[in-house]
């Protein structure tokens, strides 16, 4: 084992880069902060965003020279395959909150070796919450070890969507969830889809769904829910693939499941379901 | 001035006990505690709902006896006017998320002389945000005053509604927001209608609707949101009733005409709008 794959001090020195990337975001609350758009008006990305990704960069390629980084700012690495180490970034997700509210964003890193999970974080930074795992050996809130999710009944859960997917837009037909609404206890969104896959992997949300993630926004997410026996995979059921913009249906493995069969197979057969492909 | 009418000192007691309250909740987590369903199976309440509402009855009627207690879970009294100082309490709003996730709830105050607000509590116990103000003074978070609300452009802002009020319901034709939704920059939902109504308050989303709350959900959001300068109605732009369960629509000024005026006046206009009345 090098220090390249020495996954213990790749845990450790990702756990407090993050805290202190945390500190330092905090810190810049109280001085203002430029915002741009990207490619289009509701797009944004602050120099925060920027400084940040560049923070953890500058650590990643000091201490390990042959990692590579995926991150949402493009500072990072062009990365085409999944060969050897990657850091899937985002440094603030979540970015129209931190602009609206400065809070309610977190920061995201999911570590893979060869496609294969190995460790991730996600940062809930003004409630300083860090979820976080190495695989195999259970999911963390803090210093806290979280219980493997439970089955639930479907009228006793909380779906994470936003309303815009019950309603008309331009990815998917509102008649594939409308009907779930009825059916579950309830629905929130949160504006942060690390946040809302934090909480599926801690059983606060027992499903979340999202019509456009880039592997920078799933990466951690992914892992942190597979490591507390959740499932993920496209809204139409397929592996999420790490290299593409994805559709993404996470949930606890019994919720997951019932939806699927009863509300997405369903939309599926009626061909009414999807506009786009899953991934693009 | 008597002790009951002494404003300054019923604030003060307010927040102490509010704070108190809220060490006491968290302690709760270690233990489990006991939920009941109240009038259909999504009505949550726990005993902590209910210790919680004692708790805070027991030190206002020893100190102040004459005020009255307008409460969730129902062992104030039985307010059927306005005269004399009445405190609207739900020593849990969010009910559903304390259940679920032990977080992303509040206790809620809201106290008013004659049907006039006087001081108002929101606070979002486990991120230990405390909204607050007293009539004329400004909005406080923590020990922070925030700035009064600022004109926003309705394709920059921000609308917490829920999934539901889109889609099929018993309540409101969902033609009446869905429309809106392709215009602004943004949904959230937190399911509670006390956090809600703080963060428009704090100008951290710009405007919330919701088609079913009572008095002790909005009474004390009403009084943060109009002290930072924003607006309370009905959804059909009535005022709000305080002994009665309404239709709620609040936002930033800007938000609220601009939405009556292009969507919900259209809607009416259309007759396709409430199913039932905004009271009731």
């Amino acid at each position: 084992m090098t220090l390249e794959t020495n996954w213990n001090q790749i845990y450790e020195d990702a756990k407090g880069w993050i805290r202190e990337a945390g500190e330092e975001i905090i810190a810049s609350f109280t001085t203002s902060f430029a915002i741009d758009t990207k490619s289009n008006p509701n797009d944004l990305v602050t120099d925060i965003d920027k400084e940040t990704e560049k923070f953890f960069i500058e650590r990643i390629k000091k201490i390990y020279p042959s990692h590579r980084i995926m991150g949402e700012e493009g500072f990072g690495d062009q990365v085409e395959d999944l060969s050897g180490v990657i850091w899937f970034l985002d440094p603030i997700d979540g970015t129209m909150n931190f602009v609206h509210q400065q809070t309610n964003f977190a920061i995201s890193i999911g570590i893979y070796e060869d496609g294969v999970g190995k460790a991730a974080f996600i940062y809930d930074v003004t409630k300083d919450e860090l979820y976080h795992c190495s695989k195999g050996t259970g999911l963390y809130l803090n210093n806290e070890k979280l219980k493997p999710l439970e089955p639930v009944k479907l009228s006793e859960s909380l779906l994470a969507i936003n309303a815009t997917w019950v309603t008309e837009n331009h990815r998917i037909d509102p008649r594939t969830f409308s009907p779930l609404l009825k059916k579950i206890r309830g629905t929130r969104s949160y504006g942060s889809a690390a946040i809302e896959m934090a909480y599926v992997a801690a059983g606060r949300l027992d499903g979340y769904v999202s019509l456009r993630l880039a592997p920078w926004d799933f990466a951690a997410g992914k892992l942190l829910i597979e490591e507390a026996g959740g499932v993920c995979t496209t809204v139409d059921n397929k592996p999420i693939n790490l290299l593409d913009k994805n559709t993404i249906f996470v949930g606890n493995e019994t919720f997951h499941s019932q939806v699927q069969k009863d509300y997405i197979q369903p939309a599926l057969d009626q061909n009414y379901y999807l506009k786009t492909p899953s991934t693009k």
